[in-house]
């Protein structure tokens, strides 16, 4: 039996475009007298598509193109993951019952699962935390179970195909099927112990995150051997996204042979067509074109996913330059070398914007990364937009008011950043029919060291999610591996971190952000992306303990060095933690999509209320039985 | 047997204050001598609490306020929703197992569900769609029956109270619960079956929108006709968000007898202890003291609940001053008198920034309703920083390029705008303590006719789920039924809307905004509110039949009037179609927080993915036989 993988990269909610890229791949397995070509979860409508679901012709062009897939399939089964719909039954929101559902079209019709009744098969899993919302709008097989009385399983057959006179009988799985550990009901395990299987398909659209596909690889190589069956793990490639958090989907598509032979079957980020012959005795899974493994190297995966997205963001709105406001520092270039790369350095501008408070050192590195990358640079002040601003308030005279205006230290900083982003960069940059970047990090962005409509602005932010110690990594990775030349200037990345917006941020003397990345990305760290969630009240006795730099991560003896009183260490904590939950919640509300690479990124991943932070009362009774 | 319904203030994620309010009412029903007081659901931890559900130490602290709340029980019966932990159990997720739940407290010690062995009833129904999560977090009443091999009604049993001698069987059911027509599990109607109760709860935690109230009436009036026993239905009043949108809780507890009486034990929008004897013979429920029962006037409830959502956000945010951008126009003289009537018109300051396209109509009008409101007022002109914002630019040279800057009409509008909201209105506003607003509404919202940065910055968007007509409906009821005087200017209820950011937004000569509000926002409606979400290709054919105008709900004959060739129908619907899924979705992710009342807010309520805007199979052929 010959088996394709058309990994192919799905556009959200777009069926046309869509069945535009099936259509080409079931052309080519046909032409390469394949006997089934096998695509990912999803594959017509997309998976990410908010509440598109919601529009019954949205549905209804899917039924149609379904027809459309099915009537290809005269001379090849085609198996595709898509939405299937009961039009007699109602989801629990009320609208019509929808399944997340694998389709196998074969002779020109598609198979029936009998004991449902539908034509096609449902998954029985949906994903229900992190960005994932699939029971927002899919009816699950165990739902259904309940609601005919009986068990899943019996809801269950295997999939039969006749090829050259020899039946087929196939297992049928979707992503989270797969990923049962936590759940009470196991699908594959449980199939297989009912029926007997020539092997295992898994449908996926599973959003990449950094070290998942290790985590996957483990995952179904342990059912594969449990079961016994070998299993085809086939999953999409592409850009989708939830508003705020963008997900990239890595491919990455693999045979387990059930004899613990792994055969990678599409690429890493990459559309791909892999042709193989299937052998149901020895469960050998021939490839007949070559198709390229990756190499598992974190920061190399950082790299890749990174200028993956962005260039896939970019074709999808059709964005094609992108003005970046260089400071001279380490975001600011990253964010142009990301750029650069995906555009091509000649659509990625460079301005600099100084005011009184930016150091030469800063500035020179500024414009000796555009001439690195050969990037458009240009410089403009914004000393006298600034004084102008500060003039103007000043000059305000409130009718029936007697308030005086406090232009303080951090107002005028303010003002600062917002001339730059929201004022000129905005304007700049529409001016040449483009965008700007946000280039704020993960660890700003967590405490909300940034400004609104200034520094926090921009048409996306490509490196958000990334803790400052990764900025720096992926810089240096930059330098040694991909260019292998100083492309980011080594001032940029030996300069102590600086907003440069007052006397005191004084990079020249040293002098920088409050924020001591060594020791908080950390710390932030353990706030957001920990399986279980941190506190302060989980820091603090951890701090009293002295296993907080164990249980964070970072350097051993680095809390205490930091921070040799409990006291300092209970300042710096609450500081942080209330610009978490207050001022940072608040602004990232209003920040810019966020690429997410982790398992945590901010946004719809990271669900979250705006209001009043606070400690529990167990940190309240500890602080006071410490007396500080 | 007396029984109190404690409708408190609930904030999310805050066990502490939420302790702090329970034992007031506590307190004060053992003073009036009250055998049972009832608290709504989530009364503790509070509901809407994204994912602080993930920290163990917060789960602990609503274990050890479960404990406090206990030791308030021996000499009343305490009943609450909280959150219910089984520590030996495993969530979906992976996360320890957790219920959304109701705790009674007899005698210092929980009862026991002696079915479950658990100290608390579980909820049967956990919404998943709007803005609800429920199932992100906790573990429901069908999937544990699942789990334990049994049904759903197996694992439930009434609460039994002794009271005075005589024992009372109580019906237990969480909000959702009630809401059961979706579902095939009915939890009050089944429990009905196999129990005799003396009485049910229905404990809620029920977000406000318009119409709500009615619908719930309506509702549980029928189920308690129907299962002839008594419910007492206790919701939450405070605001609570996701982020993004905001929601009000309305309270509005109600007592439904079975013999069609309704008593109202629970103010609109107000805290209240509602205090009487409840006689299980006759069903009656004779209140001790008096509740205030609501009027149910549309527009009424629409001020009220944006007053006090307003109110309670802006002192759980501890802000105390707001500053308004007001251009003369409606949306910013509507904004100004929210804030005035929380505030006090002393903290709310108008400011008005004209250019040179501002007439003197709507400079007026912003001075007169400062004056009539008693607001500070100030006008200070952005001719000078816009134009040295458009020398700036000209004046950049980049290196390494020869594009030319092009700074269009739409280019210089967005200046403007974003010189006003980025530069003068967030300074001054830090200038003097406070925040500015944002006063978009909800038309503008859909297809993003607003500047990032500009006028679609503010810490808040009182007004943007009012579509433009419920703007105008808002500000006339002001002027009419709460001030009984012209407070809004009639100039700025009578001039057509209008950015006045070029000269051909003359609104002298009667030249405005492109959005015919009399129809587009009944158009936009049926995109975003209608419950089957209408598309381009549904308003093309029902233009086509001629039932358009009903199918969106505006003036009959409107659409043909305004559009009178398929043509000129296609090209507005496609331009606005364009702008809500691409570049209105896009500033939407940047939206300031956004107060619902609606029953689709854009945020949470409204998922969305942003993408490139495309239109369907269907509807391209149609156009396509049109010839068009």
């Amino acid at each position: 039996m010959k088996i394709a993988i058309g990994q192919i990269r799905v556009v959200s909610a777009n069926c046309i475009e869509n069945y535009e890229s099936i259509k080409i791949e079931v052309e080519k397995a046909i032409h390469n007298a394949v006997n089934l070509i096998i695509f990912p979860e999803m594959v017509l409508p997309g998976y990410l598509n908010g509440d598109t679901w919601e529009q019954t012709s949205f549905l209804k062009e899917c039924e149609y193109f379904h027809f459309e897939i099915t009537k290809l399939s005269h001379k090849i089964n085609i198996m595709f993951g898509s939405v299937g719909i009961d039009w007699n039954k109602k989801n629990e929101d009320g609208r019509v019952r929808k399944y997340n559902a694998v389709f196998i079209a074969s002779k020109g019709k598609l198979l029936e699962n009998s004991k449902t009744g539908l034509p096609f098969w449902i998954k029985s899993l949906l994903p229900n935390y992190r960005e994932f919302d699939d029971s927002r709008h899919f009816y699950d097989l165990r739902k259904l179970s309940q609601e005919m009385d009986c068990k899943p399983i019996d809801l269950y057959e295997p999939a039969i195909l006749n090829i050259d006179h020899k039946e087929f009988h196939i297992g049928l799985s979707i992503c989270e099927d797969g990923w049962s550990h936590d759940y009470t009901f196991h699908p594959i395990e449980e199939f297989s112990k009912r029926y007997k299987h020539d092997f295992f398909v898994n449908l996926s659209s599973s959003p990449f995150t950094l070290g998942k596909k290790e985590k996957r690889e483990k995952l179904f190589s342990s059912i594969s051997s449990n079961v016994k069956v070998p299993i085809f793990y086939v999953n999409c490639v592409g850009v989708q996204n939830v508003g705020k958090t963008i997900y990239g989907f890595d491919g990455s598509s693999t045979y387990y042979s059930s004899n613990n032979e792994i055969v990678c079957i599409g690429e890493f980020f990459k559309s791909s067509l892999a042709i193989g012959q299937f052998n149901s005795n020895n469960k050998k899974f021939i490839l007949e074109n070559k198709i390229n493994k990756n190499e598992n190297i974190l920061v190399k995966d950082m790299q890749i996913s990174l200028e993956y997205i962005i260039e896939k963001c970019l074709q999808e709105w059709n964005i094609n330059r992108v003005v970046i406001g260089a400071s001279g520092g380490i975001d600011s270039a990253l964010s142009a070398v990301l750029f650069s790369r995906v555009l091509g350095s000649e659509n990625v501008y460079l301005l600099n914007m100084p005011s009184k408070f930016n150091s030469s050192l800063t500035k020179n590195a500024a414009f000796k990364l555009a001439e690195n990358l050969n990037c458009p640079f240009a410089s403009v002040g914004i000393t006298n937009s600034i004084e102008h601003t500060k003039t103007q308030l000043n000059e305000i005279a409130f009718l029936r008011s007697t308030s005086v205006l406090d232009i303080s230290t951090l107002v005028f900083e303010n003002i600062q950043a917002r001339d730059r982003g929201g004022r000129i960069l905005s304007a700049l940059s529409a001016s040449l029919k483009g965008v700007f970047s946000c280039n704020a990090n993960k660890s700003e962005l967590t405490v909300g060291y940034s400004t609104l409509y200034g520094d926090q602005a921009g048409f996306l932010s490509p490196i958000a999610d990334l803790w400052k110690k990764d900025v720096y990594e992926l810089s240096k990775f930059y330098n040694n591996e991909i260019y292998k030349s100083e492309i980011i200037p080594i001032e940029t990345i030996q300069v102590v971190p600086s907003a440069e917006l007052n006397e005191n941020q004084n990079v020249l003397e040293n002098k920088g952000d409050p924020i001591q990345y060594t020791y908080h990305d950390y710390l932030f760290r353990s706030w957001v992306e920990h399986w279980d969630r941190k506190t302060p009240e989980d820091c603090l006795k951890a701090y009293l303990d002295g296993t907080l730099d164990s249980m964070i991560g970072c350097e051993e003896g680095l809390s205490k060095n930091l921070f040799p009183t409990v006291q300092s260490f209970i300042i710096d904590l609450e500081r942080w933690w209330l610009n978490y939950k207050g001022m940072g919640a608040f602004k990232r509300v209003q920040a810019p999509p966020i690429i997410a690479i982790t398992r945590r990124a901010f946004g719809f991943d990271h669900r979250e209320h705006i209001g009043r932070s606070h400690f529990s009362e167990c940190y309240m009774s500890l602080k006071k039985s410490l007396e500080v």
